[in-house]
């Protein structure tokens, strides 16, 4: 075996920003031209994904593969593949947003501190933006340049992370429960499939491309089931507490259209302090995988931290 | 090399709903129960999928892989991953008749006969249930027993049939014309990307499970590039010549809305004598296939024959 060299973590506030700058680079290269047939269509996925945000769910991906690849430099085939791994969870997310934005769901007219996608283009453009950024995320897998049965898994995650048990089935009890009160166990099996099931993807992809251990993937499964959590909690913290120009979006919705949230169950302090504990359990999951898990325990802090 | 037995072409007429029957079971099978949370999505998802329909995709599939197999018996594995094919392109198109069916595209509000799924439920269910059709299509490729190289080969083909270049760019496309007129290059290119392109990954995924030659590909894809058009040009004669009970969706309305249609370019019998060709390309296009080829003659009769 040749000697393991672990690398002096990278400082967050540097690593972050890079990762982001490469999944936006990606994106922009992965998506059609503006000027390429059908034109408005083009325009609007462009226009979905390459908008800001915050890039969570990439840093994730790439997180959890420093994490688990076996020697401290990866091979170039899965430098290539986080990338397009990263990419697929960053377009399968943006179509989610632009599809919940819809007059027929949360009729939101802002989004990253602009005009949502129907409201800049018109509601057909949105859903088919949506609808065509879905397979894109697919194809992104497809090209992973790793073994063909991990990009089996991969895809075989991904699609089961946002069906109708995962993301898309949160969503559409979401939907249902406008009005009612929620059980807090009925709410967080709803953040879990809605919100916690792309971002635990996220994690498990980056796990599946390094060739994560089995002890690291049920690390990482434990990480990403309290952090997919913590995203949810920090959210509904933010919607009471920040105005709608720090976040971009709306700010008060989820109150206004009594939407049940951790904060209307557990109160402000209850969910603030849920939100810690969850920070914790995410961070106790890293230990067994040692410091090369650094920038996941990093992103745990900047969930839970986060004003936006 | 074992000697080459020939089956005898079993009738379209007994084979056809054998395989509607097969698909329809496998359907029935992958697509959650309708008291699986989220209840009301998963009724819908059925409503879509399971309330009929030619299963033309579904045919082509199964016609292909016959085509295509090395020896007349195909290995259990093949028969089960063409199942699967089969519905991945069943769920697939099911979801864009959902989705093109919204007041925001089509609004259509008959759908083989029986109310639209917006109308049955609501849009925003109809939109969730289109949108967790298409991973669940994904994920049914992905379960296919074969060569995951091969796997990965079929995802990358659905993937980029059904995107912003494939199907739903000419849905895009579509929407964009309305009340315009297109030239007939411009039609057709819309028509190759709206219906062919589903139409022709069906031909060409069953191409690829049974491990078709490159001879045999690229008759499977001369094939499915005709009947791929000839589908469209018999559903604008049908538009005009048939009535609402026949189709179980609303005659007359591509007129009534002013589209581009192949009848509005060429008028009704140019239509049809375009028809009669592309279905004499497409049995040429089969010739180097032999006797294996039967069924997708028959299907290429079938759609230029069809009343509904």
């Amino acid at each position: 075996m040749s000697p393991q060299v672990v690398t002096p973590a990278i400082d967050f506030q540097v690593w972050l920003p890079s990762k982001v700058q490469q999944v936006e680079a990606m994106l922009d290269h992965v998506l059609p031209a503006a000027d390429a047939v059908p034109g408005r269509l083009h325009d609007a996925m462009r226009y979905a994904v390459l908008g800001g945000g915050k890039r969570v769910r990439a840093a994730l991906v790439y997180a959890a593969g420093e994490a688990s690849l076996q020697s401290a430099a990866a091979a170039s085939s899965q430098q290539i593949a986080l990338d397009h791994a990263a990419v697929a969870v960053e377009l399968v997310h943006a179509y989610s947003l632009v599809h919940d934005d819809l007059p027929c769901m949360d009729d939101d007219t802002l989004r990253r501190g602009r005009p949502t996608v129907h409201v800049q283009f018109d509601e057909a453009t949105a859903m088919l933006a949506g609808d065509a950024l879905q397979p894109l995320a697919f194809e992104s897998l497809g090209l992973m340049p790793i073994a063909p049965a991990l990009v089996v898994q991969a895809i075989q995650l991904l699609a089961r992370a946002i069906g109708s048990q995962g993301m898309v089935g949160g969503q559409a009890i979401d939907c249902e429960s406008v009005g009612r009160t929620l059980e807090q166990d009925a709410l967080q099996q709803m953040h879990r499939m809605k919100t916690g099931a792309l971002l635990e993807a996220s994690v498990l992809l980056g796990g599946i491309v390094a060739g994560a251990s089995s002890i690291v993937r049920e690390g990482l499964e434990k990480y990403a089931a309290a952090i997919g959590l913590a995203f949810q909690v920090a959210d509904d913290i933010l919607d009471v507490t920040a105005d709608t120009a720090t976040l971009g979006k709306t700010a008060g919705k989820d109150a206004m259209e009594n939407k049940p949230t951790y904060v209307s169950t557990l109160g402000l302090d209850g969910a603030r302090e849920l939100l810690h504990e969850l920070r914790d359990d995410a961070r106790a999951a890293l230990l067994p995988l040692g410091p090369s898990a650094a920038q996941l325990a990093n992103i745990a802090d900047f969930i839970v931290m986060r004003d936006r």
